[in-house]
């Protein structure tokens, strides 16, 4: 439907499009990692989308794409609105994205009806989220928000490629990603707009609703340690094999986990034997973890009952254990006038405002270091992401866009200072 | 110590230099797979080590090298030796390649003797028997035995290359494997010389020892199937996570296998979740199977309880789950006659005739469908193996080497047909 452009709609058609080959390392599935072949044909085409829509392009020190359409006055602070392009292997297409194709759309609206605002807006597609390739997640937004330090440069991914190398091979100088953070002046807000990831929206039948809060998480490697030895000939008694050790861990996750409060979660999503050969009594088995609950106090009640477990499964099988905690991030609220302001954008498009906190990690938890944040969620069919079967409603995201503008529009008039009308939910 | 040929001793030494690159795929550890360039560093040492002895030599349709020293007449029937020449993963360095160097050094001795025998003996080193690089094992003495099969050159490596692919790849046709088979009249009998890879004469302080049987094995992968989703957002009520089955079901193979008869083991090697994300429940859970029993009932029953196991335990927990045969292997007992004269021999060098049962299979499991088989163990440090920390006695491999001529001499003096003593051990 060239010619006809319906903000919001157009968002999601426009994640389709990145869904595929070049934007995918693989056909027939979308897997776009940090600093990819395909994270580069995805900042070409957003590059051209964004000057399309009006705005001034450039790509910071940590591969983040920044497109900037400037308010009345040049240079005046900016409203910051995005999320991350990166995928997961094997993932969905609105996971990040649309938080991009939405800024895209708010952005050219404005600029089609002929409006300047008091501030500039920014629309930014960070370029890793999902920790999919480097085992920290985040790392773009913390780089604009002032917190890359030289050990992240030193993370390594599957290939045994460092991110100090990562970038030097995408262009980047390897040395300068901490240049990429913001001044605390530079930015008056940063709202997200992001599917829910969950199924409470549309259990209770509503398009969009207003982030309160994100949950707090901690990621750990886990590692057994046995001896190796040939799989014929050792006796099941004298083995010391690390894998049945990983199998109780992996159940102790699931009881702990499910025992606990209503926010709490633990999964493991990775687990590798080594060397791994079909005939082979693993020599180590590694195991990933990610837990998360609504407070850091839930979490790490959880994570130190799993850990307690660990240490007792190695001792009773006569196994070495160590794990290495990759990342800890405490509960992040958003800001209580944005999500007055976002309750009122999203009840003037004729949606109640629901508040719902979030049981995924967002880049908003990242620029909460530096201004106030807000977020947005979109309903997703049957709460299902990280998953090619993800999939929104375009008129869901028309809402969005809608209350998008709604936003701004309130942005203008009130400002950030006074406070948004509380109560609403 | 050049100039000093002590037969064995210098087959022990020759394995060790084997066990670096360019022999290895890695520094620092000995990973050869099958037709890979480490394997064809191996093929060019040995086949100079064998020209050096006397035999000629030739590569044929499955990689194999074969040495061929000739009898009294051209073209009689051979006496075959050897063993294979690939290793896992970060495996040891006598796992196979001193059954080959062995060989050499027989054939070196009677050569420096000026010694022709009634039949020719022929030292074989074959590429494949760990299937460390694709999915099945003992690929080559399979092809010799005139067992290979056109599904076994669809197999793929894990990087998807299949096995026709490699051998194109290593110049050799790609069809043609199956005329490596050898017509019955053309092998007298196979003897291989392995480390036992297992503590039983360590643990009877012998150094060498003579095989009885091979035990029964299967191999089977294992896929359980559910529903990835996103870490952070899906209630651990609401997953359908196939990690906690896999886990389920690595307890259940140690469970059921701890249980039973003696000789039966059970061992899961590898393990893999798709799509392996830190923040995503995995999709699918992939685990390996390995089962070995004295006896093909014992290893039957076995895996019938443990797929058992896995089918309820993928009902109550609403996945899918599915299973696939790679291998079966009967038990395999070694030729009656050949246990005889190799116990003479045995006792010739002064070592007490054990006679002991093989946990591991071994490429006489093959060639048993060709001709009589004989194994000779050889004591390895703590019965360890698959393992870096593999090791031999450089005394212990001497007396296989003279052990190993005295068999030779009993068969020029006895024959084949005859039946050798009984009741020595």
């Amino acid at each position: 439907m060239a010619g006809c452009f319906v903000p919001g709609a157009r968002a999601a058609s426009r994640c389709d499009e990145l869904g595929e080959p070049p934007y995918s390392e693989a056909a027939g599935r979308l897997t776009r990692r940090f600093l990819t072949p395909a994270h580069r044909a995805a900042l070409d085409t957003l590059s051209g989308w964004m000057t399309e829509a009006g705005m001034a392009v450039r790509l910071d020190a940590a591969a983040n794409l920044i497109g900037r359409y400037e308010g009345r006055t040049p240079a005046a602070p900016a409203l910051m609105i995005g999320s991350h392009i990166d995928s997961v292997p094997n993932g969905g297409r609105y996971d990040g994205p649309l938080g991009v194709t939405l800024g895209i759309d708010c952005v050219q609206a404005l600029r089609d009806a002929g409006r300047r605002l008091p501030f500039a807006i920014e629309v930014i597609a960070f370029g890793d989220e999902e920790g999919s390739r480097f085992p920290a997640a985040m790392t773009c937004s913390r780089a604009v928000a002032g917190r890359a330090d030289a050990a992240m440069l030193a993370m390594r991914d599957a290939a045994g490629c460092s991110l100090a190398d990562a970038f030097a091979a995408f262009g980047l100088p390897q040395t300068e990603p901490a240049t990429a953070a913001r001044r605390p002046g530079e930015l008056l807000a940063f709202l997200e707009a992001h599917i829910e990831q969950g199924p409470v929206l549309e259990a209770e039948d509503l398009p969009i609703g207003i982030v309160t809060a994100i949950a707090a998480q901690k990621r750990l490697a886990v590692r057994f340690t046995g001896v190796a030895g040939h799989a014929g000939t050792t006796p099941m008694r004298l083995r010391r094999d690390p894998a049945p050790a990983a199998a109780e861990a992996i159940l102790a996750v699931e009881r702990i986990c499910s025992g606990g409060e209503a926010g709490l979660v633990g999964t493991v999503g990775r687990m590798s034997a080594y060397p791994g050969g079909f005939n082979v009594i693993p020599g180590a088995v590694e195991i990933s973890l990610d837990i998360r609950a609504e407070t850091s106090a839930a979490r790490d009640a959880a994570v130190e009952r799993v850990l307690a477990e660990i240490d007792a499964i190695a001792a009773r099988r006569g196994l070495g254990a160590s794990s290495e905690l990759l990342q800890a991030l405490p509960e992040c609220a958003c800001d209580p006038a944005l999500i007055g302001r976002l309750g009122v954008a999203v009840q003037a498009v004729g949606v109640t405002p629901r508040r719902l906190p979030s049981g995924a990690a967002h880049d908003a938890m990242s620029l909460a270091a530096l201004c106030p944040t807000a977020m947005l969620f979109i309903r997703c069919a049957g709460g299902v992401s990280h998953n090619p079967a993800e999939a929104v409603r375009a008129d869901d995201c028309a809402l969005a866009a809608l209350a998008m503008l709604a936003f701004i529009d309130i942005l203008e008039r009130d400002g950030l200072e006074q406070g948004g009308p509380e109560g609403l939910e």
